[in-house]
Formats: C-alpha cells, structure tokens, sequence
C-alpha cells in the first residue's frame, strides 16, 4: 500500500493549490460546504489506448483534459464548478513523476476554474486512467437540460466546429492530404492541435445562459451526434444548415472544398463547445452576451415539430453519422 | 457509440428501480434535490485482475462489491447515501447481458440502502471495472472524522474481523490448511465466502455513531493498517489488545492456534467493519445501539498519548503490517 499512498500524495501535491474542502483527501470521504442553488453531479473516464497514447501525450495534456470533459458537462448544465474527485488507475511502472505532471496538468485547469480537488482513489490498472467526477452549483435559475427546447427555437452553437478532430488528424497523420495543406501555416495547426489536447470547457458561457437558453448540450460526440441527443431529449427536430456552421480558418485551409469543410465541422468530435437553443426573441441578449465573452455565437438553425437532424446545404451529400439520426 | 449506449441502458435498466433524481441518466449531469445536512462524497474502484477475477466471481457479486466498498465510507462519516454515479470500464466481448448482471447486483443494493444512481459513463478498457462514486447526507450533527480520537477514548469494532481475508484464501485456495479445518464445516466456510464477496456496509452504526463516536474509519486495509490511519490523523496512539479482537466461529475453526487467528482478525482486509473511539462515559449508548442493531460492538483497546499503533497480547509475535506503524 505504500506505493499507492505516495502516487496519491504526489498527485494531489502537484494539484495542490486546488484544495478547498473542509476535510479532503485523507478521510473516507470528503465533506463538503451546503450548496444554495440546484447541485449537478457527473462523471467521465480518460483512458490510455482509447483516449489517449502515451507516445503522442504529454501527461500534463492528460489530466487537463480528464477534468476539461467534465468541467464541459457542467457548462452546459449552466453549472459553476465547485469540487472534484479523481480515480486514478496506473500501470506498473508507473512512476512518481508521472503521478505529478498528471496533477500539474489537472490542478491547473482546477485553479483557474475554481475546483476544489477534494478526494481520490489509486487502483492499479492494464493502462493510465483518470476517472474524475466534478460537482457544481447553478447560482442563477435553474439547471439547463437537453429536454427544453420548443418548436421556433433558435439553434446556437459557440467557437468554431471540427477543429479537435482536425487536431487529432495532424497529430495521427503528419503527413496525411490536411497536414500538407497546412504545412505553410504551422500556427494554424499547433492551435487545432491544442484544441484537441487541451479543451477549454465553455463555462462563463453555460453559467450565463441559464435563463436565456431553452436546452443545451455539450459538443463531444460531434454536432450531427449530439443535437441528436438533444432533439430526442426535447422530443422535437434540429434543422440545421452546413453552410452557416462556424468555422475556423485553419479548417477552411484543411478542407478548401465546401462540402468537405461542412461535413468536418458537423461530424468532427472533442470540440466541447456549446449547443444550445433559444426563444428567437432572446437574440439580442445571446449577441451581445458572446461580444462580452469574446466567442463566436452563431445561429445554425432553427427547431421544429418532428424528430430527428435535418442537416441541409450538403447538396445531397452524405454525412457520417447522420443518416442513422434523422 | 451504439453499443456504448446500448451498454448504458442495459446496467441502467437493471439497476431501475434505483432513479429517483429530478433529471438523472441522460442529461450532460444530474440535477440533485438540495441536502439540509453536510454532504460527504468519495470514490472508488473495483478492477478485473486486481480486486477480482471472472472466473472466481459473479458479475451480480462485483456490482454489490463496487457499490459496496463505496457505502462503506459513507458509513464511516455517519452520512446515509443519496446518490451514486457509475464509471464502466469494459474490454471487447463485454456484453449487454455482463451489463445486466453487474447492474442487477449494484442496483439490489442500491434499492435496500436508498441510493439513487444518478448517472454514468462507458469507457472500453483492457478489463472490466467499476468506478463508483457516491454522495451522502449527514443528517444528524456533524460528519465523523478520522481526526477526533482523544486520549482516555475507549476504541470500539464493530462485528467479527478476518472473515472476508479467510473467504478470499478458501476461495483461491480450496486445499489450503484453512479450507481442510473448515471441510466439515460448509455453512461456516459459505458464510466467510459471502462475507468476502458481497461486504455489508455498516450505514445504520455509522448513522447512530453521530453525536456519539469522537472518530470512525471503516475497515478495508485490515485493521492494524486502518487503525494507523486514524492515529496519525488523530495523532494520537491507539493500544489495541490483540485477546479482546472479535472473531467468527469460523475464524476460530480456521485458526486454532490463538495466536495465529489473532494475527488474521488483526491484518485481514476487506472487513468494511468500523472502527471507531468514543469517551468512556459513552459505553451505555453505545452498547445500547450494538443490542438495537443486533451488531456486536466490542472494545478492543484505548487511546492514549503518542503515536501509532500498538498491539499487546501476541507473546512477542510479530503482526504483518504492523511494525512499520508502530
């Protein structure tokens, strides 16, 4: 057992800084303060060989990411984070210095966001696996579901789509046809390849839609997969257009042939961006909410009675994922 | 993603009669009911090849167990359970009917002790695992710690020690000298195996314990090993009698030699009894809620100044695990 408590110690030394629970890690359990508003609860798993490899992962990159996924869900619940938990499994051979740069990387994303790391777990393990669960509060409203949004809504999303799968893309295949496209710009794709490696969870953004937005979810699947989800939530249709779906340039240098580009940005998945939809009198608000953020907020369609995706704009085209939805 | 929700909907279905959350399993989180008293969270896992094997264990078995070991925190800080959240690691071949038979024994337990599951997640890994996380309520007075022990404290077990780590060796040693002592005896031997697969939480004891214990911990490391935990949080020491630790009718028939059957009541893991200390003045009460619960509460040693653990009684034998704490 010696080894285990050493791993969790240095872990959590490196994520230091994070700590804000009456009685954290070195309980049974952590105690935690009251909530006022409704508390949303989740849990998600990053694991080597699925989610990542070592061999293209720096493990700070790792725990960012564990804790950025589910910080992710409790965005677009309209959650503000408060306190995680972290179920560490590690491999043999697995050595202190990889437990702190996994808690460097975590205790990071924890601190600017104002998580507190407040308990753990080691258990050895085939692989590296961080399985975190995050708590937050909703401090204005209510919590926002996939199940609200109405027939006339407006469908938002945020940022630019398709840029972590174009990211993965370059990191698998250095030298695949959207390497090469963009092997004149290096900027461009050291920036998609961070959006794949260190997601930002959009939490300013779901914090402030609680009370404009009628639904929202977050985008990990890929948008064609997720506004499934949220349509069968809502029981109701997402009309979408893949010529209005945001962008970013280095997508557009990736992928020059217009359907090609919509069909990356609407099945590309790990952007976590938001998807949301709205009353369509709530534009002004969600505009001028994005210019106070600095985030693209773009309209990409509207709901309506039915079920299902409707992606139009693809000139017949077929789209991955989508035709098993609609 | 198909079979990933398809695994979901199938450990969901069987656990059913669990859900009790406002919004629970497909949404970006669950939404929880506000809590009145303090709120205690923790984690743990049960993983294929380390906590257990497939071909010595039901699944319906490992779902009680994960669900279990979890509950047996909460226990320990005198919170009852509200909610529990489900991280599945499975590998290829998992099927949709291994689902049902680990939510079918996770979700009996869930039902008996209140826990709602809340929500999850499926990620493929190299084994199966279950990553649990549960929250609980303290609803009278404040959470038990593991730091309160106060020298003059009367240490306190609950039930019978040894009986899971004598099930483990009859269950991987079925010619063992512990099997062979036990052959006439197969009642005796199923109920130490029981113990071993399906742990009870001691939520009841630990929910009375309030207001009454100064420090509990449960017993999973064994209870040399967990009664350091204690004393260093507490730092205080704890003089434990190794003639006065309680022991099953089966313990006994497994170990004749007084100070062998000792030595396993005092080091065997996996117990997920509690050990905690109270004033003297405290034994009335206590002893009261031993007879209330039909639970044999037996003082074992007391807390006095210093450090560690100290354990007299065993003619000069040497207790594994023992030395380095003390």
């Amino acid at each position: 057992m010696g080894p285990e408590f050493q791993l969790i110690d240095a872990f959590v030394a490196a994520a230091a800084a994070s700590f804000r629970a009456p009685a954290g890690p070195g309980d049974d359990a952590a105690v935690l303060r009251p909530a006022r508003g409704e508390t949303c609860v989740t849990v998600d798993a990053v694991v080597e060989g699925v989610h990542f490899r070592r061999a293209s992962s720096r493990l700070e990159d790792v725990g960012h990411k564990a804790l950025a996924v589910n910080l992710s869900d409790l965005a677009a619940m309209g959650a503000s984070p408060r306190w995680a938990l972290v179920a560490l499994g590690v491999p043999r051979g697995f050595r202190l210095a990889d437990a702190r740069r996994l808690g460097a990387g975590f205790g990071a994303l924890a601190r600017s966001t104002g998580t507190a790391l407040v308990g753990g777990n080691v258990a050895r393990g085939p692989g590296i696996s961080l399985t975190v669960t995050v708590g937050g509060e909703v401090r204005r409203g209510r919590a926002l579901l996939r199940s609200g949004a109405c027939p006339g809504d407006v469908v938002w999303v945020s940022g630019a789509l398709g840029d972590a799968r174009l990211g993965l893309l370059l990191l698998e295949r250095p030298r695949g046809p959207e390497a090469r496209r963009l092997r004149g710009s290096p900027g461009l794709a050291r920036g998609v390849m961070q959006r794949q490696r260190r997601p930002e969870p959009r939490l300013a953004l779901g914090a402030s839609l609680a009370g404009i937005a009628s639904s929202c979810i977050d985008l990990s699947d890929g948008l064609v997969q997720d506004a499934g989800h949220l349509a069968a939530a809502s029981r109701t249709a997402l009309h979408l257009d893949a010529r209005a779906l945001p962008v970013s340039t280095a997508l557009a240098a990736a992928y020059p042939e217009p359907r090609a580009r919509a069909r990356a940005a609407a099945t590309g998945g790990e952007d976590y961006e938001l998807l949301f939809t709205a009353a369509a009198s709530r534009a002004g608000p969600i505009e001028r909410l994005g210019r106070r953020l600095g985030l693209a907020l773009t309209k990409i369609g509207e709901v309506r009675r039915g079920r299902g995706v409707h992606l139009r704009g693809l000139g017949g085209g077929r789209v991955e994922g989508f035709d098993h939805l609609a």
